[in-house]
Parts: C-alpha cells; structure tokens; sequence
C-alpha cells in the first residue's frame, strides 16, 4: 500500500537561519510588521510503499537520516498520512 | 499574543519538480528502494503579533501572497498552532 510520509527539517533552534532573518526583513519592508520571527525549513513529501504506516514511517526516517536532514544543522519530524 | 503561523509551499503538483527527482535518485542509490516519488516544498514558521488565530492566519495568508509563495509555480497552505 502507497503511504504519504511528510518530513519536515528545520534549523535548529539554537541556530541563526540567514534565510529566515532575510525574509523577516522583506516582510516588515512590505509593511507587515505584525511579524516578528521566522524560520524556514523544507518540507519533503516522500511516496512510500509499504505494508503498515509504522513501517513507511521507518523507511521515512531512514530516509532522514541518511539523506534529507543534516544533524550538526537540522532537526526533523515524520508524519505518515 | 503571539500566534506560530506554520506556511507550507510546495510545487505545484503538475509541475516537475527536479530537486525532488534528484533525492528520489539519492534515496534509490542509498538503496531505499520503497520510496516511488519525493516533492519537495518549504516549511515556513512565522511568528506573528495578533489579538486571534484568525488575525494571525491572515496575516500569515498575505505573506505568504506578497513573499514567500510565487503561484506561477507554487501553492500554499497556513496552519495556526
């Protein structure tokens, strides 16, 4: 059976996020100054073909673990759906 | 208060999306053959000064309009937490 597994990565907390600082300061120059942080990460949906969501969230943080999330930078979080 | 307004961009789902071809090409090398398809978006957290959810979430909606998302290629979606 198909699953969807959403991994999310994003920087960790302890971290500065450039982009994030970059987009913060695009936001309060449109005016939207009701905005006071933000952060950016992705969001990866991955197609998994298994025989349970437990098994597809397995394969799905494999996947992070191995490929998507950097630790020494990045933290991450699997939903299956 | 302050409100954690989660924006989630991905590529529009007619679209190709060659970023995530390439980490479904990553993945099979890696030997994680139960992956079949892999699109990848951005997840971005916005903390934003509103007296309501509902305040928060437009604010959040207009960003996302003005500056993060660009629908020639990408949709949207705003979550509240």
């Amino acid at each position: 059976m198909k699953y969807t597994a959403q991994v999310r990565v994003m920087p960790l907390k302890d971290l500065l996020d450039p982009q994030g600082k970059a987009v913060l300061g695009g936001l309060n120059n449109l005016g939207l100054h009701a905005v006071s942080d933000v952060r950016i990460g992705k969001h990866i949906d991955l197609i998994v073909e298994a025989s349970s969501a437990e098994e597809a969230k397995a394969v799905a943080s494999h996947a992070a673990k191995q490929l998507l999330a950097n630790p020494v930078m990045e933290t991450f979080e699997v939903h299956v759906v």
